[in-house]
């Protein structure tokens, strides 16, 4: 292997006069996410190694694995083996992609793969960043979660031979269990409960287990493409199943479906609720097919207002009902942290399947979280969450009223962190993404959600990260840089939401 | 769902004098073991529930729960799913296991499961625990990664929406890196480095990504059940290659193979290790075939003595191994990170796999890691605890050669936490293994490890956590137990080992 390629010519100014290690990170990030979103560093030139660019700044190689980790994370930069890191393309200003090699003849194929958040626009670096997923983690209560973790540690390093069950700590699976009852009326007992490293093993491990080659699986069209992506590896044919304002369009599910995978409490992207009439009769298209439903209750937790619809874990009677929940959005996403209730029949093969990959969620983190629901934190977290949300929301909802009159529609919503509205009066998802980014802010293209294009001719706008003021004043330059005749303020309108 | 099978009778005498929650969780737990391994409580009998249990003696749900735990996780009672908590069949005395339903229609089949210590013979409860994989945990520096661990968590809390690579964080990539380059002599880079959540999802996407329905994969046999799941589970046809004392039969390979996994360092179960000669011969077989090498290097960093052989890693030339290394062994199981080498046309192939069911390995825990590996501390550990096994090891050696003479042979090993003999003079594995659960002795029996029978004709003994004199006394007692003729101490040699 060894590094054969010399580090390469890098002139670029950074400049770190406060050197106290937590100013360093933060600053060296700043001034490299701004080289790269103005194009001083380009779309494919090569970083200097860690080593290189330590040196070079009189700084650890800690501080620099750091930054490069951030921008990694962040889609700036990238990492190609055997040939160093790179400003990725797409970054700043685009360059040629460096070439590809011929793939390996000992790789019988490259699994589909998918980006997490897919349809968000605009360079990563902007000032608004209104991208679907990212709740407001910095209000999280991270000194509780310590004191709890080191705790756990401590109980833990007094018989350190406990072996975790692959299905999970049976204090967690309680404690889920609670949580569910309690926050989405959902009827389970401890042994239906199974803890999972994130939602997203949900996905790989019903795929593994239900799909065999050609087998049908219907999805939401637009849908939540990392789902989507493991039940292809597993040989699924996806049928793009279209979404309306009352959630999946149920009378067009294709007859031979094997798994039907739902968002019915916030469909992603467009944010809609499934109806109740729509629930019973998947339910009934359940029943009738056999087909397994997968209930994936993502942002559940966060509801505002709006009639309470019953899960369809809690409406199905006959064992149809897989529901998939995380903690990633009412906790932090690095607790990597999902579960999902299975019914009797499917549960033992499901638990078997994760085995393969993975004999148990991390441990510690699962004794951590089981105190923090034992202890209430959970159930108060969430409830000052939603009081945090909330106004969000409302600013969100009356500026798109405001400011979105005469070009988009809000399509109706009750839970989650985000809405989505389709664009009407001949305006483009183009051009609303062209005019955010003059704006310098992150929004969603519903259309890289979408396989059949026309299903997803709508943006999205997520209202977990920011202040109220931050979020209308960003609809309104949105609104603004579209067209030069903005609504006057006499136009404005209060939404009912 | 809901529960409607009625509580059933319970009258174990349970006695908790102490009721402070520490010393409960102990009592209860060495009470139901008791009961368990004498019998009182028998195999199929059903457990009142949590709830039950902690009202009948006025304990909190939580002690019950983590006692229940701790039960399932030692495989003395399981949960099944609906209908309760039930004594493992297996664990005291036998009783016919509860009817199993036929399996659902839905279902399309049920992966290939495995136990994980699948050759640990006896009860779980016994005295001494001479079952391969133990490390003695208890010696770990709890304190140090408490600390660590806090550190990091308050870093995080700074900036929380720091989000987690794929690959894994880039300074865990790189402490790994330099870990390995030291302990095994690997040239690696960092962008070679994949985080994984355990060794097992090594298998499980190297299986996913080379596999194709039918694929030869060779494994050792007798070899290590959890990577030969992985593989078979991906479509595989597994070819049982055997192994003697120069580890895997390479001239026995066959030429079809795509992948072959092997242990070199220390064969899983026999201990031995592979020649030179037979690493280059692996590597030319790779190179004319273009299979694939998965080096599992499970517990390579206690070695005892012996010439030092380069990882296939190193030897390898042109792409064609990917190393497989764990925290498992070196830290605590709990920490659930392993990693893994791939060459460059494999790793982004690697990587796409790994996001189907994840998207990445436990975040704190890798930074915690980072700093534990970045300030020495993991090579301090390791350096302590080959200090603390090598009198062990040498005990167990020289025990086998004592009382061992006459009915087994010790496979020569230089590596690792266990030993291994093959049987001679017409014993068997079964006259061993009951002689030993009379002892109140767990060791392991290699034929559970086998695919071909007779690979599998030797018996296994961890010494990871007993001291000196318990192995000896242990291996005293079976040999006594199997033969009222057991060698006189004038007959004593000392090993050479």
């Amino acid at each position: 292997m060894g590094r054969i390629i010399p580090e390469p010519v890098f002139e670029l100014p950074i400049d770190l006069p406060d050197r106290t290690s937590r100013r360093l990170v933060r600053e060296l990030h700043r001034q490299l996410q701004n080289a790269i979103a103005e194009g001083r560093l380009h779309a494919g030139m090569r970083l200097p190694s860690r080593r290189g660019m330590a040196a070079r700044l009189r700084v650890s190689r800690n501080t620099v694995a750091t930054v490069y980790d951030m921008l990694i994370a962040e889609g700036l930069i990238e990492a190609q083996h055997g040939a160093g890191t790179f400003v990725a393309c797409g970054a700043g200003t685009a360059r040629p992609p460096s070439p590809v090699e011929a793939p390996d003849p000992r790789l019988p194929r490259l699994p589909e793969t998918y980006a997490i958040g897919a349809g968000a626009t605009g360079a990563p670096g902007a000032a608004v960043n209104l991208q679907f997923g990212l709740a407001d983690q910095a209000a999280f209560p991270f000194d509780v979660w310590r004191r709890l973790s080191s705790r756990s540690l401590r109980e833990f390093a007094r018989r350190p031979s406990f072996a975790f069950p692959p299905a999970g700590v049976e204090r967690l699976r309680a404690a889920i269990c609670g949580h569910v009852a309690f926050a989405r009326a959902i009827a389970c007992d401890t042994e239906s409960v199974i803890v999972l490293s994130g939602a997203q093993q949900a996905f790989d491990i019903i795929a593994r287990t239900l799909v065999t080659p050609g087998s049908v699986v219907a999805m939401e069209d637009p849908g939540y493409p990392p789902a989507r992506a493991a039940f292809a590896a597993a040989g699924a044919r996806i049928a793009a199943v279209p979404v309306d304002d009352h959630g999946l369009q149920v009378d067009a599910l294709p007859p031979e479906a094997r798994i039907v995978y739902v968002t019915p409490s916030h469909q992603f992207p467009t944010g809609a609720e499934l109806s109740a009439e729509r629930r019973r009769a998947l339910l009934d298209f359940a029943a009738d097919t056999g087909a397994v439903i997968v209930e994936d209750d993502y942002d559940g937790e966060f509801r505002f207002g709006g009639e309470i619809h019953d899960a369809l874990q809690t409406l199905g009677r006959d064992g149809s009902v897989v529901y998939v929940g995380t903690f990633s959005k009412c906790l932090f996403a690095a607790v990597r942290i999902g579960f999902l209730i299975a019914p009797p029949w499917l549960a033992p093969a499901l638990i078997a399947t994760k085995k393969l990959g993975d004999w148990s969620a991390p441990g510690l983190s699962q004794l951590a979280l089981a105190s923090f629901m034992e202890e209430g934190h959970l159930a108060r977290h969430v409830r000052r969450m939603r009081g945090l949300y909330a106004p969000r929301r409302q600013a969100l909802l009356e500026a798109l009223e405001t400011f979105g009159a005469g070009w988009l529609e809000t399509i109706p919503s009750t839970t989650g962190l985000h809405l989505s509205a389709r664009l009407k009066g001949g305006v483009t998802v183009d051009r609303v993404v062209a005019s955010a980014a003059a704006a310098g802010v992150v929004i969603e293209r519903l259309d890289r959600y979408a396989l059949v294009p026309a299903h997803g001719e709508a943006v999205g706008f997520g209202y977990g990260l920011h202040e109220p003021e931050v979020i209308v004043d960003s609809i309104r330059r949105i609104a603004c840089g579209l067209d030069a005749t903005a609504p006057t303020p006499q136009g404005r309108r209060v939404a009912e939401g």
